[in-house]
């Protein structure tokens, strides 16, 4: 049967004999060979395709833990602030659970298109009259005065979830890849992959870490360009974050691999979607596509190694923002229903 | 390694030694428990989560085979006639396989947000000007004239590919369900799922069919109304089929089995999907939701057993089609952050 993480990976996680048995069949997400564009840059080169979660994006493995351990601590409601990707994720358990789950966020930032989803699942969303510290601190005090389960990156059940992802890995190819390329942007997912190789490492399951290669948008890189953005800029959504939390964990992770951060532009970013979905079949969230431009700009330089095994992660669904591909998308024009005008476009 | 339908199922496949090794990695979806909704109907219910396939939908299990016996057959390119999932599906094993695909549509219909999948995935969008039945008409004539694969449900390889979601399920439940519930629109995938029970069972891998019961909405019901329905509307799109191509077919298998054709309102299938994500934290999209509709309706008439196991085929990923969502959905007010606001809120 199908098992989600608290099952699957339940014996590296911190369950209690309390802990419920929430699942939404989490995890186990596809490593796809990337046949065609691993090819073309001489490399062996998978997609771990986390978009393939239950609410298309890689927060379920440590939303998952996050509200069973809220649950088995008597939480009786789960609050964030968050404008994507969490929001859906929190929402989904939480109406799994059965309980409520509020979303508090800065009112400017109400794109009904992106809490489609976290609306979907039940969630009471609150847009506030300012901006997106003030909306973290409301949620923050909500947890303090009322014990409200609060499910940002501040929760400690979120990173340690989210190890699976790395564990699911080495099960598959045997061993940890040569390399991990992923995108960055508040960098808790490299710290959280960095800590499931570690710990095993531990127990003999993988060889050490690969060499981790945290990718960040030009417009939002304070790892990469090793400078402040305090109003980061990208297409790439999911990674806009001027002042990364788990800035020190990450940076450690990638000197102790012997990695490095890199910083791509939109432009690459969004060659990168269409080289993905193009050459290879697979639709990825903006974000996610920073590996594979990552991996783009390094073989350009010379300093991408050949015959290598190659894991990138692919954070989110396509499907989560089609406007970043609408928007560079003409009307198409209709021809004449002619036998002879559909020849002549099938030939072209 | 994960392995896609060709591998996991190839030896109940029309599959030779010069079939390619297609795959997205497509299948395997997950059968989740409906905890919640099954308590409040008092059955065992499981989700079938075909909107976990790799481009969102169930059409991944016909394509791979259809795409990869076209290659075998020498086809340079992919032609269909579509304006949804088949289009998106059709586009990324085109894209995998290394040739072009091909989606004719009638200009009228022509939503940029549903296209935007096969768009992405490098598909040449030729909206004609007029309707869908010569849109397909012309794709068939490229399939004639040059060789093109035509990869609508006319091909004989989708269905074959789509049995292997009865051979999961089976699989996964060590037998077939009680009943199987599922959407129906153009009725190719209610046959395709008799054939793999029916196949399984002369396996001896379970033991001959469920109760299959194939779920319409009203207005667009031709099966389950018995009428014809020449202008078919509804908010669930993928089954918005007025003369569904494989109507004999289903007609025989649900007559097999002793089941059933129902017809629901959009609006029981709207509060379906909002039940189901609600609830269960699942977002399908509309028609995927219409198997639970009928469930609904099934209980307050007092027609359904008390603890029997169903399985709801949910066809498609919600995030497929936000606006159906978001078109009920009212802007939201912001409001002040104070925390005594907030306190509220949080207490309401």
């Amino acid at each position: 049967m199908a098992q989600g993480i608290l099952r699957r990976y339940g014996e590296h996680l911190p369950i209690t004999d309390r802990t419920p048995d929430l699942s939404l069949c989490e995890g186990s997400t596809p490593l796809i060979p990337l046949i065609n564009l691993g090819r073309e840059l001489s490399v062996e080169l998978y997609a771990k395709f986390d978009g393939l979660n239950p609410t298309g994006s890689f927060k379920d493995r440590g939303m998952v833990l996050a509200v069973a351990k809220a649950l088995e601590e008597g939480a009786r409601s789960v609050v964030c602030a968050s404008t994507g990707n969490t929001s859906a994720s929190a929402a989904a358990y939480a109406a799994r659970a059965g309980i409520p789950c509020f979303v508090v966020l800065p009112s400017g930032n109400v794109a009904m298109g992106k809490l489609a989803q976290a609306i979907a699942y039940g969630a009471k969303v609150v847009p506030i009259e300012d901006n997106f510290d003030v909306a973290l601190d409301l949620a923050r005090k909500g947890a303090e005065e009322m014990g409200m389960a609060i499910v940002n990156s501040v929760n400690p059940y979120r990173l340690m979830g989210q190890r699976s992802a790395s564990w699911e890995i080495c099960d598959e190819l045997g061993d940890r890849p040569d390399w991990l390329v992923l995108p960055v942007g508040n960098a808790g997912n490299i710290s959280a992959y960095r800590e499931g190789f570690d710990y095993y490492s531990s127990l003999g399951r993988c060889s050490g870490l690969p060499r981790m290669v945290g990718v960040q948008a030009s417009g939002s890189a304070p790892l990469a360009l090793g400078r402040e953005f305090p109003e980061p800029e990208t297409v790439a959504t999911a990674i806009r974050i001027g002042r990364p939390v788990n800035a020190e964990k990450a940076k450690k992770a990638v000197s102790d691999s012997g990695g490095a951060f890199l910083a791509v532009d939109d432009e690459d970013i969004l060659e990168a979607q269409r080289l993905l979905a193009g050459r290879d079949g697979i639709f990825a969230e903006p974000a996610s596509c920073a590996g594979v431009a990552g991996l783009m700009k390094l073989k350009e330089r010379g300093e991408l190694p050949e015959g290598i095994r190659i894991v990138t992660v692919l954070t989110g669904n396509g499907l989560k923002d089609p406007d970043a591909l609408l928007s560079r998308i003409s009307p198409i024009e209709p021809v004449k229903a002619q036998w002879s005008v559909l020849e002549e476009i099938f030939r072209s």
